[in-house]
């Protein structure tokens, strides 16, 4: 061996020793996946990736993403190693612990060089295809000189198993994003034991289907690996590099096995691994020369980096646009939708509120062209093109549409790639039933705390004559529960405009907005007490839309397309001299972030509460239940839908003045 | 022209022409698909379907799944053309409207001959999967003179492009489920315009990367259909039959353009097509000899039928042991259990319920060959394999345990297909956070009304160090809302049995097991006041664990692991001299079917109620809000966790006694 190889397996050995240390301390976590991949990700870091720990959210740095993000470790060890702020050897020393950064599954949130939160399997890898998309966008508006960056991916027979991966892949091989490269750790082992158990797919014949260049390396061997990541480079398809590795490589008893997938080795077989490898220093030390190495492997990007300040700094206006293309609308949204607003004010529309999207996206797109916006093959039903927006292709990565194709689960991730990568507001497209299809992508979205907008339409029975497989009864309230999510529906143009306003307002949390199909009246902008024209009332998450006009003895709450019903019972109810405000709920997240006054001014518990909502009512009770009249209504859906024609089967369901009028009377003594 | 071909047009246009009048009476629908199959369909049920109209459950018939739902209206003519009672033409003249069973997709509790609720693109293909490995399954039990029928799926570019026909294909390649059939409409268009818009895959390279066998034709020439087919049939592998067609075939000027996919084709353009196709008949009549051709079809079967019944009745015992083999656990369940009940009874166990779901399972297993496990690769994570159980392989189809890789999708979907299939109990298992992952076949689970059971381990922030990604904090509530789902989240050993006699007691409503990982110790059985040893508590959905000793000031509600912690809290109360029942709710649905005057007494609404739960609180106010004492506590998790072990994780998140106590006394004032 030569002395340049002996270093690299010495410093994949560090990698190897610290991630069994690491996970016997806490006697919890997976040593198999960073000691099986330790000489791959060492050739990586020291002669491909580009990265500057100094300034690790440099724009043109490479991705790494590890999908395999059980392997945790391994990236732990490589910004440790290479010199980046954090992870510290004390925090490494505590993985798992509270408090340190140093999670089970690598968060983006909690350490800078973690570009995306991974674990849940397949997704690290379809976020990869969003974010070297983003790159070649970014590289068609604004040149080499600026971005030219690769995305690398280690990704594991887990990641190739899961069905949003052949999104994934179909994405990327149909857009042609060849600076995307997959090093698969082809180990051969799952956690219930070898892949035959489960798989008898030729892998690489897959990617190869979907235009792909594929090709093997020993990955053990730094110069096969070499030979191979090279031959990936030169192939202008993306690519995937099969690493033959031995899972957990080095442990002599159990390398080879599931055994050393999901636990610790245990004390024994760490120190036949010391044997091994012929490591002879403590846990959490490196001797000073892997420590030197690894050292100058992390300083290797300084130069690149301030060769790209450089050619920044060389051309102001250049620069300037950069910069412009690349800033986020957040609350500049707000603004630019207030001439549109206005002329809703002045000229109410009726219309669904997925066509009220695609209006207020209109001059949204037109002023922010880093939207980027599409559709999982339903553009002309989720209106989310726009005249602004030219599709994004292979030949031209310069529009700011995404035909995303039957792949809502990869749609997702690539927007969560996309927002991760920077300098990109995505937004997206499907039915409200299909979020089911990409639930967990979106939960990555509000866990890794980005901007990413879900274009939800055909939110509830309205959809109509599709039936129940398509009707969304659950959705809106189960999404509701996921953390740090806003959820919001509107219930007309205005709000509709409002809440796409406070998506973009919110770079750290994930909007969805749910629309509706059917067409819906325009209630703002007719002179309610409350009504303050370019104020946006939707931010509250809930305000009074309309006030009783008899003596108060019943709130409405409602959201979407039941405001415009609850307005109609609120009227039925003032002839009958029963006063009833109405309470249109955009959004019950925001609302709950109001504070208790503004809460109990809005929805009094002093009097009877109605909620109204085509879905389940499981969690209505919140806000109608208690206070001082104990126990209000729920008017909702908590049975599956059926086909037929939306307005039958509103009527069927109960969401009607004649069956809600009675419901609230009866309530009342009345 | 033979005359037979001629005769195969002839029919396929009767298809052709009740799909375009129907959707063009309902003004919504899908002609194109049905337009566009309408010959391979012909061919399909002329030559190849084994179907007895008359006997529409025969055990040994051929399985037709409509995985491209949209097309509905295709498998309604073919069961109206073949002489199934449902639909009669009245029922297709009223497509997509209220009490029709022509439903906007095929919907199985509607219509014999409907083998499954088809729609969620890719989910029909990946449930035909289940069918053809039960088919295998009973086949290896029982021999070809009982079982041996073939599953036949009509696919379209959706499906191939969801993810989950890639877990789907996967595994039906890997178990080499020859008697599958594929048959893809083949037809380069999307909703969104041709496939090229986001695709560029070799669809059949990808197929046989899987181990699939493929073959192209024709999808318009009934002969060349016919060779396609019959080398399908000559193949051990499952086949992917590449039918080239033209969406729409026959409407004139919008055959081959997404125009025809979701839409009326209009008067005019259904006039047109008439004239095409030379189809003088009045919407929804067929004429005579082409009604007479169709009829002659239908009639087929029934030879195939009378022989197999033949067959069945000359050998009573084998009739016997098919019988017994297909019957599901049912209401046996519960009574196969009390041995072991009673041994918990009498040795208290402290173990996860994971662990205390298989130790359920061994008996169950034990008694019931046809309880069909499995895991998607965490089978010794989820506790699904039993020693009861060998595995499903290639070479043996006759074990009851399936390896399912890392396919969550796949694997419900598989489950769903068994279950509608029959004679087949199957449950399969993955972490509760994966739940997402399958979330939309969990529904369909629901939406068919089989009896599937979902065993989701790994429930809360009990899972300790693998963090937040892998951390349930939504699933349990978020499953809690789709209708018709059982979710139980058993508290220790004994409620788990009890979970588990439900599930198999339920033959129509799926089962969501919502298991610990942590230990959690035997609360029942040790004589509290509503304690009797082999009632099967947990039925009632809620159930009083403990009395109060002193005046009964609250009532403790718990689920899963948070009733130890009630248990402990209120002992703590007892102290303090505050009386305080602990209620037990394994399954809020099942709480929520009790008569009133139960749920009163288990749950009354005269003293302050206190929810624990380790998840979000949004829901639990129904149970907890309103009555004379208004406002309740729910203790919950209303974030995202964190990765640590998991005590510190509880302690840090507030489920302790020492967090609790303190808010309840606050609440009551003392």
């Amino acid at each position: 061996m030569t002395t340049e190889t002996a270093s690299l397996a010495d410093m994949a050995n560090a990698i190897r020793a610290l991630s069994m240390d690491a996970v016997q301390a806490a006697n919890s976590g997976h040593p198999g996946m960073p000691m099986g991949m330790a000489d791959v990700a060492t050739v990586l870091f020291s002669d491909y990736m580009k990265f500057d720990p100094a300034a690790p959210k440099w724009d043109d740095r490479d991705r790494f993403v590890l999908s395999a993000g059980h392997g945790s470790m391994l990236i732990y060890a490589l910004l440790n190693l290479t010199g980046y702020a954090h992870p510290t050897m004390d925090e490494i020393r505590n993985f798992r612990q509270l408090g340190s950064p140093c999670a089970g599954h690598p968060e983006n949130f909690m350490l800078d060089g973690v570009e995306c939160t991974t674990g849940p399997l397949g997704q690290g890898l379809a976020m990869a295809v969003g974010m070297a998309l983003a790159e070649r966008h970014l590289n068609a508006k604004h040149g080499d000189d600026l971005v030219d960056h690769r995305t690398w991916v280690i990704a594991g027979d887990g990641c190739l198993m899961e069905g949003i991966n052949h999104e994934a892949v179909g994405l990327a091989g149909h857009l042609g994003l060849g600076r995307m490269i997959v090093l698969w750790d082809d180990n051969n082992i799952t956690i219930d034991g070898s892949v035959e158990l489960s798989s008898s797919e030729d892998v690489e014949a897959r990617y190869r289907a979907s235009k792909w260049h594929t090709v093997r390396c020993d990955g053990h061997d730094p110069a096969d690996i070499r030979r191979a990541i090279d031959e990936a480079l030169a192939d202008p398809r993306p690519s995937l590099v099969a690493c033959k590795t031995i899972i957990g490589k080095g442990a002599p008893n159990k390398q080879g096995t599931s055994a050393t997938h999901g636990a610790a080795l245990g004390e024994d077989e760490v120190a036949a691994t010391r044997k091994e490898l012929g490591w002879t220093a403590e846990p959490f030390v490196i001797p000073d020369h892997i420590a030197a190495a690894w050292k100058k492997t992390g300083e290797r990007g300084a130069a690149a980096r301030e060769a790209w300040h450089q050619r920044y700094e060389a051309d102001k206006d250049r620069a300037e646009a950069y910069e412009a293309s690349t800033t986020l609308p957040g609350a500049d949204a707000g603004a630019v939708l207030q001439d549109y607003i206005r002329g809703l004010v002045a000229e109410p529309k009726k219309v669904a509120t997925r066509k009220a999207s695609e209006m207020a996206l209109g001059p949204l797109t037109e002023a922010f062209p880093n939207m980027i916006g599409g559709s999982a093959d339903l553009t002309g039903s989720n209106n989310t093109k726009t005249k602004s927006t030219g599709p994004i292709t292979i030949d031209n990565y310069d529009g700011s549409y995404v035909y995303y194709g039957i792949r809502e689960f990869g749609m997702a991730a690539a927007m969560n790639g996309m927002a991760l990568h920077g300098g990109i507001a995505p937004y997206g497209g499907t039915f409200l039933i299909f979020s089911d299809y990409c639930r967990n992508a979106v939960r990555l979205s509000a866990l890794q705390q980005v901007g990413v907008t879900y274009v939800f339409t055909h939110d509830s029975i309205g959809l109509g004559e599709d039936g129940p497989t398509h009707q969304p009864v659950e959705q809106v309230m189960s999404l509701r529960l996921i953390p740090n999510l806003n959820v919001m529906r509107p219930c007309d143009t205005i709000e509709t405009a409002e809440c796409w306003a406070i998506a973009m307002a919110n770079a750290h949390t994930p909007s969805v907005l749910a629309l509706s199909r059917q067409n819906l009246p325009q209630l703002r902008g007719e002179g309610d007490a409350d009504w303050a024209p370019l104020k946006n009332m939707s931010a509250m998450g809930a305000y009074r839309l309309k006030s009783a006009e008899a003596a108060r003895k019943v709130v409405l709450i409602a959201t979407g397309s039941e405001v415009a019903l609850a307005c109609d019972v609120a009227k039925a109810l003032e002839v009958a001299g029963i006063g009833a405000d109405v309470v249109s709920m955009p959004c019950m997240e925001l609302f709950e972030a109001q504070d208790a006054s503004y809460r109990q001014e809005v929805i009094p518990d002093t009097v009877l509460r109605v909620s109204i909502e085509a879905g389940t009512t499981l969690g209505w009770e919140r806000f109608t239940h208690g206070g001082s009249v104990v126990n209000g209504l729920n008017i909702g859906l908590d049975r599956f839908g059926a086909s037929a024609p939306a307005e039958q089967l509103f009527e069927r369901f109960g969401f009607s003045v004649d069956a809600i009028v009675p419901q609230i009377k009866a309530k009342l003594g009345e």
